[in-house]
């Protein structure tokens, strides 16, 4: 057979060269640089989503998630895309056309909540803070009493703000007006303190590329028994087939795994070096080191005569820390200079922060002195402080 | 500040050994063994998804997609997930809830298609075909005038049943009745020949791991102009935030990089170092390979006295071929000693073909003789033959 004759199309037959790229120290709110075990681990010859032992080496990153999200939570699992499909995931899951969900917004990622909420289908209702502020669960109580929610959305760690919001006596309000607590865990898992059993939370998704210094790719969700029995109930299906759980635990769980779609082995096997560092570490002593690191960060940028937009240390992200721009300089030129001259990627501020901060993350693998020394010596340099 | 004593959980702090897998050749429907140079790429040193350097493999990554396409469309990426996300990419940008959609089913990728499109919200009609079989332009144009659908999804290379649609006239139909034609090449990308603007296709998604021989995770996906301005002016918002092409556009396309996701630079990596490989060796070149193996590896099934599926070798997939089971041999007991005993995976047929087929991939860096010769040699031994 010949293969049939059309006239061929070379216009997008570049030529490249061989992968090269700079040696980034990426301090930045996510990705931080993965260990090197786990660079190591991704390149591992493949196995397929389905060969005995594979199901093996996910059945263990299972175990290590569990360890790593404080839960004894049978569904717990990687979700195959970045934090914002295993976001998704959840909000797609817990919500059903016309449910009541209530979503704390104090930031940008409590924005794309509302969005997402929106666009499955729920009644959303908002309750605000200033970007950089968090709830007292007071607030939180008020508004779930006067909404009647079916879910409760809240964001941990706040990404685009620098503030983490307290949790602890949040799941009760949820229990005592019968809802489910939804929590953005994206920048707090394996970096920040986070109970998901004792806090009583009912549905968590992380990302792999901060806390975890893994490659972006599998994304960690926990679904309790309450959000579980929801999802297993729904009168509709979901919308989105990709990020159905109820298909995806058929592949994760039980003995008979149902193919649903091609799970990554290399991204499993750099989540699962990436947790098995976790559990080397022991998580309690993780979240020790990042509040240690961040508090000698903060101790350097104050010597410096630089702030925190998060004014109260005890609700600033251990991970990931807003710095205000002195007044008159160019947030945006500094952090050029940081990546073009000094390799270091730093990021500013958006929408309502836009040229107010920069945003420093000192996560997972990064979250070491030698780090925060070369950094505070760059902007030292670069502000001719 | 001390981190808060609640009860640690130490039950799922599992011991684990050092990654080790066995050394699978993958010759089952996918994935495929990886090329080693797409190995040591991915484990690269990261950058960030808004890194120039970054933005820079991207743009070469969509130019060398453009080539393996076939196609000049501006709107050529990879989804952030597996080729099953790029498929519900497709589906959910294109369909507004109402519209009619014709899906030619002919196999599991053809239902799983009709399940997408329900879910957000089509009104499915359905033609179909025996498991094995293919469509005759003449039907498809008798269905598309008697249904008048605004998309038309049809599967290229049917991985269920090893079946290939020929596709040349199909795209002229849907262009007389003023609609889309979308088409599932998640097993042809990179092994069959394939023609997007020739062919007139309006948008195709495929994936990684098959003909382009790298990990799961990163999939194409190209949108012709007319898709690109149905879906710019859908009239309610697709109801995936993570997929939603006119959000992804925004990341992948122009000067400024609006952030969307945190995009994997190690899956593209290997995405990039795949298509240079396709590139290298030339895609017609290609193709012409995969034809060469398949015919190798019929030949080599007949001088067994094994036949395929797909009598018609025409209308075989060239990387995927199903062979008949004979009678009175159990398909699953001999797949899973050709993976305990020879580290080789094949795949079984399922649902309609359950127990009847073998599934065999010659995929990508895959398709070489000493795999035809390996597994034509083990099928001997174990079928006595």
């Amino acid at each position: 057979m010949t293969i049939q004759a059309f006239p061929k199309n070379d216009l997008h037959k570049i030529e490249t060269g061989t992968l090269d790229v700079p040696p980034r120290l990426l301090l930045g709110p996510g990705p931080s640089n993965a260990h090197p075990r786990v660079l190591q681990a991704i390149g591992m010859r493949q196995l397929s989503h389905l060969d005995p032992a594979f199901i093996k080496i996910m059945n263990e990153t299972q175990e290590l998630l569990r360890y790593t999200w404080q839960t004894d939570n049978e569904l717990t699992l990687a979700i195959s895309g970045t934090g914002s499909a295993a976001m998704e995931t959840a909000v797609a899951n817990v919500v059903t056309p016309g449910d009541v969900v209530l979503v704390g917004v104090m930031g940008y990622f409590g924005e794309r909540l509302v969005e997402m909420a929106s666009r499955h289908g729920a009644d959303v209702r908002i309750i605000e803070k200033e970007w950089g502020d968090v709830f007292e669960p007071g607030e939180i109580y008020a508004a779930v009493e006067e909404n009647q929610p079916a879910v409760v959305m809240l964001v941990h760690a706040e990404t685009s703000t620098g503030a983490l919001q307290p949790l602890e006596d949040i799941g009760d309000i949820c229990r005592e007006f019968d809802c489910l607590l939804l929590v953005d865990c994206v920048t707090s898992l394996g970096a920040a303190p986070l109970y998901m059993d004792n806090w009583k939370i009912d549905i968590a998704y992380s990302c792999s590329q901060k806390g975890l210094s893994c490659p972006p790719g599998a994304s960690p969700l926990t679904v309790g028994s309450r959000a579980l029995e929801q999802i297993s109930k729904r009168y509709v299906k979901t919308d989105t087939w990709y990020l159905d759980l109820n298909l995806l635990k058929s592949y994760w769980l039980g003995d008979t795994r149902a193919y649903h779609h091609t799970m990554s082995s290399n991204m499993t096997y750099a989540l699962r070096e990436g947790l098995r560092l976790v559990a080397e570490e022991g998580v309690e002593n993780r979240w020790a080191r990042h509040r240690e690191m961040a508090e000698l960060f903060w101790a350097g940028l104050a010597d410096i005569g630089l702030s925190c937009h998060v004014a109260n240390p005890e609700l600033r992200i251990p991970s990931l820390t807003t710095v205000r721009v002195p007044e008159g300089v160019d947030a945006k030129a500094v952090a050029g200079r940081l990546l073009n001259e000094y390799n270091i990627e730093i990021a500013g501020g958006f929408s309502k922060l836009s040229g107010q901060v920069w945003r420093v993350g000192l996560m997972g693998y990064n979250s070491r002195p030698e780090n925060i020394m070369l950094l505070l010596a760059a902007f030292k340099e670069i502000l001719g402080r």
